[in-house]
């Protein structure tokens, strides 16, 4: 009996070629903006120790972390008393202590306070990895997924923000997809819930009113009640959630609304800076205020950035803001930061849904020699050489088969050009170029072959 | 108390900027030379099952495998008599069903099985993605590093092997490290094994001649003993290993020495075609021809390569061979495969040992504005903006700090150029560029930033 064909966990993929072309692209035009704006690469490890990661995340994100097996013999320092009451979750600490990262931000702030003696702050730092979660995959969610990371810590200034928006602005501009770029600032929503007399519950709000596009006003003021808001509160606060008119008109109105209250006057503070500072450099994406956005909440206590395309259904493509005290939690306080995390897999399925992709990203080889046996490949290798070294991608077929065959790998492959030295080429020194688009036949000498291809 | 200072598991590694920088060079090096000769990225997950990993490496690899924890309870489907009885060998595939990629072969295998119905043989894929071994951390050795790998899977033409070591060439030379290759193969080893009378032997004799540069001739001839070789085996073997001369007179001398035994033949009379197709072609790098050579023997079936620095003493630093039978293990019989493996670790070792990198690789931005105040610093982003537009890497200092503050911060990053607009400049729209190198300072109009910097 033949064995079962091979697979791969759930949730996780492989890619072919063509698919790590279009890949490519959208990580080497998120990598070269980052570049552009003075970011720089780092990496870390895929595994940490799992007191970096425990406890990061919330009590649900623990349990979605993927933990490594102890090596050798990890029965030794377990509890038997633990396995017999089947307590696996205390469990877990004595048989694992790694994990796999579960996103980019806290190994970076591991880094930041690991290394601090060797950096300079501010420092503009990127990161490109996979990360892992032991979610319930689904369509559009991974067990294994990249994250494209750009974060500014050491320094308090909002033209990080504007910076930042400028970065994003540039990276769809180039992908051609359309955006609309929102934002909210934490300390609006702390003012938001300080005037309508429920600062304690601010969780609750954020949580109710983040669904307000999805369910409406009135299903979120009845979230609300049950959330334990009076109905007092639930009625102050309906017309911050009504506010409309342009931007400019918005942020003025949240103003007023918010004037009486410190925080929330800061926060609009803070907004209007960063809003008139990137509408003073102009960009392509709409922007956007939208107080109902919180995006985990618990983290960012400044600037609060989403980004949605405008011509795909789908969840948000690019998030970030800003945290006060990201290192905080490893010991060193005081280091404020603000980042911002491209999905780099939903953008993936965004320019695969609109077909944005450039023509020519799957083009690997430029042209193919067939193979017609011993002495015309090797002047056929000879050729391949000098192609190279002019920086063409070339190749032999590397068997003598059927023309047929070895057309049908030119095909399969979009390779645009393929090349014959047979018998009589080969005593002219000349190869027939064939342009597999047109059809078009040209005789070239060997040594003219690269200026022809160029 | 301060909490401990966070740090990563042993045998990992982050990347700080300027390493990255160094390490993108030769990820770079290599990814456009797989390119130029035609073959093509794919990846695969990170996690593999348990069932693909398992049994490819041996016993000792099984133990090196790191195996992720099952999530949820994983517990339940635990077998309590094997913990009573200590037993984790068994117990490991009660708690874990993944495991991290060892290698980025055995997963090859696996894809080409798993989508054999949308290949297109022969298929050349290459592969860069780091791999996990959870060995003693060691000078050199890490528990997660980079793996580079070329392969060509359905073709037995030993042009592929002569592309092979025309690539190899190609990496070295443009990495500027001199290098020699080393060639064998295995069928040379059977028919030697056949040749001295012991065809059951092959493994204790490779095993042992293989030491041969570390230990010397005698010592080796005292392990043959020991591994059961019969004096006049060893005294058969050693004309063999102490064949001599130029390359083409030692493979001369090995032809008439194996002339009697078939396997052999048809072993040399494939390197004499490897070898022969490659010096019509010419390489810089010295090509030599070593019998003692074996590699993961149980695995290659044909030509056996491995390539030495040979200006730094480092274990091989890219190595490879054709296996026949690559996916048999996964139920695909009569694939055929050839490739090799860069070793990018050992690489970068090499390259930091000799300081080859060039000299511009760590430039990240190329002008830095310094930060003089909100109405200088939103005239410096129009210009930075302006740069970035002609694909100049560009940033303003975030905050209106010190000057020398600043100045640190360009020195530190190494940045080319940094430019000026105080407030005499603003009012004449011009900034004042300085060189960081020679120190000259020049007056440059907003306009012609972008031209002067190009």
């Amino acid at each position: 009996m033949a064995p079962r064909k091979p697979s791969i966990p759930k949730g996780t993929r492989d890619f072919s070629p063509s698919e790590m072309a279009r890949r490519n692209y959208i990580f080497d035009t998120i990598r070269s903006v980052f570049g552009l704006f003075g970011y720089r690469q780092i990496e870390t490890p895929a595994m940490e120790n799992l007191s970096t990661l425990m406890g990061k995340y919330g009590e649900e994100g623990d349990k979605l972390l993927f933990k490594i097996l102890n090596s050798g013999d990890f029965l030794r320092s377990v509890d038997r008393n633990l396995v017999d009451a089947g307590d696996y979750v205390h469990l877990t600490s004595q048989l694992s202590e790694k994990g796999l990262r579960y996103d980019l931000t806290v190994p970076f702030a591991r880094f930041v306070v690991q290394h601090r003696d060797e950096l300079q702050l501010p420092f503009k730092r990127f990161q490109i990895q996979p990360v892992w979660r032991a979610d319930r995959p689904q369509k559009g969610r991974y067990r294994e997924f990249y994250q494209c990371d750009a974060d500014v810590v050491g320094s308090n200034s909002l033209m990080n923000e504007v910076e930042l928006l400028q970065l994003i602005d540039e990276v769809f501009r180039r992908l051609k997809i359309r955006v609309a770029i929102k934002l909210n600032n934490r300390k609006v929503l702390a003012g938001i819930a300080e005037l309508i007399g429920a600062p304690d519950k601010l969780i609750d709000i954020t949580v109710a009113i983040d669904k307000i596009d999805k369910i409406g006003l009135e299903k979120v003021n009845e979230e609300l009640a049950e959330r334990g808001l009076s109905q007092e509160a639930i009625a102050a606060l309906r017309p911050i959630l009504e506010i409309n008119g342009s931007l400019q008109e918005r942020l003025a109105k949240l103003e007023t609304l918010l004037s009486g209250v410190e925080i929330g006057r800061l926060g609009v503070e803070e907004l209007r800076t960063v809003v008139d500072g990137t509408l003073a450099l102009g960009l392509d994406a709409e922007l956007d205020l939208d107080v109902s956005l919180a995006r985990g909440l618990n983290y960012y206590t400044g600037t609060i950035i989403e980004v949605k395309a405008l011509d795909v259904q789908i969840g948000s493509i690019t998030g970030g803001g800003r945290y006060d005290n990201l290192t905080g939690v490893f010991g060193l306080d005081g280091i404020s930061g603000v980042g911002i995390s491209f999905g780099a897999d939903r953008i993936y399925d965004v320019l695969n849904t609109l077909e944005l992709y450039p023509e020519d990203i799957t083009v690997a080889t430029k042209v193919l020699f067939i193979n017609f046996g011993a002495a015309e490949s090797a002047a056929a290798l000879k050729c391949v050489k000098s192609l190279r070294q002019a920086g063409i991608s070339a190749e032999v077929y590397p068997d003598a088969a059927k023309m047929k065959k070895q057309m049908a790998y030119a095909d399969a492959q979009k390779i645009p050009y393929v090349a014959i030295i047979g018998e009589t080429e080969l005593a002219e020194n000349v190869a027939t170029l064939k342009n597999m688009a047109s059809g078009e036949q040209t005789k070239v000498p060997f040594a003219q072959l690269a200026e022809h291809l160029l």
